[in-house]
């Protein structure tokens, strides 16, 4: 086994510490990825705060983090698409059943038999813990790890890995381009990378915000309009205006207000998951045939082709860099919106 | 003018009563229609009621009926697609703007003007009241007018143009066919044509409803499956099994039940009304990629394609006939569910 350091909690209200733990060997089909940076997503924190149980238990100690990006320092004998030295990502899942539709189908998220989830889960033998990305290595096999072609700084590529497929993906199903008007509800990490990615696809973006500081930096990603959605004029004024519509917002709000927002035949899709049910008249669906859809972040196929995608139209994520003694002020700051736009641990130089 | 007759209710708590009125003339675009049957849909009793209001207001005297079907007794000079004698039908709607991409693009039910509607409506002067198809007579542009193919017995014709076109469109809409897995949610005026309908395009389906009573109609009427929704078991066994889910239901439900018994990227469409907002947990969605949506009625030319399918498939509507008089009992018997499956007025012998 491969001795190994990172950053754990023990319980719901612990705060982070040093915490040795054991990487497996590094196998066959394995690489092992010393870890130059970790993203800080949303998600961690509901998780090391277990504010999605009982829907997602949390396990402790727990080493969160699945926005990874480091060098390629071993690999296997088997290995084919990794040389040492070469830049990889992990994403949100590190294993799945392999042979179910959504497996074979690069789909692995939706895995019928659950994935292998970067932190706070398993390994498929169900009994071994993983540990994430708030640590110095890790391994895996190269299936489930992603290619990085860019060179230079790596900090804006993390979090392409959670916050970038995961608006990436539902843009690129329903079709987002050239000719397409699309609203991005809320500018923290899922939704500025929602409008760079949606300007690079060639969209006309409008962010949708209940702060309207936001407006000068929603500009200066690409967008071209700006609604304050607790503007109730500005609302009115803007309805029916868009195709399609990302939402980007984990607090809680009224669905029906962004729905009214689309067009004919227009679709809304859900990405951030609220803490409470949110209330959903049925004539804000059947008024303009309009579709309220989710998606779950992306296969590992579309992820490569996420970060492909950036790497041609030079998007990274807007980062702020912090030690990992800092985690627990950038959790803070993360759940006020007081980053712009995604917090990164520097694991390199812990 | 024309000098008709029809029935009428005065204010959401009055009874039905006779009620003189008039149609305008017969324009060169115009055929006259001699009604022969009028189906009772719910959206009647929900806006004969006022209980649709302040979204939808009800507009007293009001003569209901917007699934009507009945004899060609007079056309217009400039009438090229009905001639006196032929079998004609009537939906939801009797104009629209005619030049918005709506109703250029054949779905006049979106007209951004907003169409006029067969009842409780305007003309689209937005002055002259409109009177459904509780009456012994309607004047109707061609454009706005359906042709019916099917000889003999019109009655289970009548319901086709709104139970029928509402459930019609979204199995189009999605893909409903062969190899497909489709439930259908509650079995009453639109359930019992979504189930015969989806049968006739191929797929295998299931009727989920909280009555076990209807397991042998869902039988009959095509279905292989059934779900009693109250059973907690059987709710979880049917868990992830349907590609598409028609919910027809308009009392309050939980949506989450519904959506959990939807496989990967399954899509659910609803197409009735609860009077209530449903809570909608984003989780329901975001697992499994999946897709709520609306779907309201249908334009002039697939009310057409779904007349014509129901010729070729030899489908009607099961109805029960009554006369004028017990308009109210059929209205108390649609509420609580007790008619197999919709109730026609004989408006010839009226």
């Amino acid at each position: 086994m491969i001795q190994t350091k990172g950053y754990a909690t023990q319980d719901k209200e612990a705060k982070f510490k040093p915490f040795a733990f054991e990487r497996r060997d590094v196998g066959p089909h394995d690489i092992l990825i010393d870890i130059v940076y970790a993203g800080i997503c949303h998600s961690d924190i509901h998780q090391a705060r277990a504010e999605w149980e009982p829907m997602v238990p949390s396990i402790y100690p727990m080493v969160p983090g699945h926005e990874i990006v480091g060098r390629v320092s071993q690999v296997g004998g088997e290995v084919t698409r990794f040389a040492v030295g070469d830049i990889a990502g992990i994403g949100c899942f590190v294993d799945s059943c392999r042979q179910c539709p959504a497996c074979t189908g690069g789909i692995e998220q939706y895995c019928v038999k659950g994935s292998a989830q970067t932190y706070n889960s398993t390994e498929m033998d169900r009994v071994t813990p993983t540990y994430g990305g708030y640590s110095k290595q890790y391994v895996v096999d190269e299936k489930y790890a992603l290619k990085v072609m860019a060179q230079g700084d790596l900090s804006g590529i993390a979090p392409l890995l959670c916050a970038g497929i995961t608006t990436y993906s539902p843009l690129k199903r329903w079709g987002v381009g050239p000719g397409k008007k699309v609203a991005v509800a809320g500018l923290g990490g899922l939704g500025h990378m929602g409008v760079k990615l949606a300007v690079a696809m060639g969209a006309e973006v409008t962010v949708l915000s209940t702060s309207p500081s936001k407006e000068p930096d929603a500009r200066e990603l690409g967008a071209t309009g700006f609604v304050n959605v607790r503007d109730e004029e500005a609302v009115k004024a803007a309805a029916g205006s868009f195709d399609f519509l990302l939402d980007t917002i984990s607090a809680n709000h009224d669905y029906n207000v962004y729905l009214s927002l689309l067009g004919l035949n227009g679709v809304m899709v859900i990405v951030g998951v609220p803490t409470e049910p949110a209330m959903l008249n049925a004539f804000s669906l059947i008024g303009g045939n309009k579709v309220l859809a989710g998606s779950l972040i992306g296969g590992i196929p579309e992820t490569q082709e996420m970060l492909d995608f950036c790497a041609d139209h030079n998007i990274v994520s807007d980062v702020e860099i912090i030690t990992p003694d800092r985690i627990e002020e950038a959790y803070d700051r993360t759940v006020r919106s007081d980053v712009r736009y995604r917090f990164v641990i520097d694991m390199a130089n812990a």
